[in-house]
């Protein structure tokens, strides 16, 4: 049975390896691949490493960043006391797009699972506390997924922290602005009717 | 507000470009990469250039080779007079899964598409033609999508093959095998009855 020549077979098989990307996709990916010019091809090929090898991990809170810090924080004008604690460098920029957070943020690298084999030391945890021990903290705002490893990874993280000093809080749950009320599922419209606020 | 490292965002753009991915799965991706080692990214990306360099067009059929000719082509016991016209390379492989053709390929490079601005000159056509007036083809099997432009590029060349005294065949239209008839839609199933064969 004649296939791909090798080369292009073997575009594929990379292809297939990226998060989301099946076999048939990669295909679609690989034949419009052909279809550039070389030098739109070569571009993207340098564009890959490049990003790969100038995106470093920010020293400090472990962002994405191209110097020894990220943007964030080396900006005088966010509030160093303040950290929001996320899960992953994507969360940062879900934050930052609300334009509701003046403070800065620790990037934890994933969620606790022992499932997966994942403890705290797989974590960025002891940075995270080491920052609470310097007294460099007043609040820390845990913005993990309402999932149950999100939950677990709070709370000890929470524990962790509390001898600090340092204030502990979580995002509210509830309702998204802007859903309608009956699509809501049980457990986010209990929470909401849980926590609810005088207006 | 803060965003990716310049050259990680020139990553997520690339990746946007790319068919059926859109700005939060290229997001996925290029995370996903970022954890990758520096040497398995730059496999990915020479395989990308390498796949784009060496992947050439068979001069008979319009196939994908790295040589001159394909695999198909260069295929003694395949019967190069009975030839299955494609749209793309990818139906080729299609075809070939069937391990049904034993003949070999023209690729069109697309379909017939007035508003698109699609027209013979773009495609592959006079090439075909050119295999016909030469006395090299018995049959051509028209294995176009049953669409609208498949059929009218269908059309178009069984006329111009015609006078070649080429024999001109279509796959057959029908219930897919294996699927329920209750989920087949109106204009198969119609098809299916209007084409029954005696058992």
């Amino acid at each position: 049975m004649y296939g791909f020549p090798e080369t292009l077979e073997r575009l594929v098989r990379h292809l297939s390896s990226l998060p989301g990307i099946g076999r048939k996709s990669a295909t679609r990916i690989a034949l419009r691949l052909m279809d550039w010019e070389v030098p739109e091809v070569r571009e993207f090929a340098r564009t890959l490493v490049d990003a790969r090898e100038r995106t470093l991990r920010c020293t400090i809170c472990g962002s994405f960043t191209e110097q020894e810090t990220c943007a964030v924080c080396r900006d005088e004008r966010r509030d160093a006391r303040l950290v929001c604690v996320v899960e992953r460098p994507s969360d940062v920029l879900a934050v930052e797009r609300t334009g509701r957070h003046r403070g800065r943020y620790h990037v934890l690298g994933g969620l606790l699972s022992p499932l997966d084999g994942v403890g705290p030391e797989d974590l960025r945890i002891d940075e995270l506390v080491a920052r609470a021990a310097a007294g460099e903290l007043g609040e820390i705002i845990l913005a993990l997924n309402p999932t149950t490893e999100g939950e677990a990874t709070a709370l000890y993280i929470a524990r962790l922290l509390t001898p600090h000093g340092v204030r502990v809080t979580r995002p509210a749950s509830g309702l998204p602005v802007g859903g309608e009320l009956d699509l809501a599922d049980e457990l986010t419209l209990g929470t909401a009717l849980d926590e609810r606020r005088d207006v």
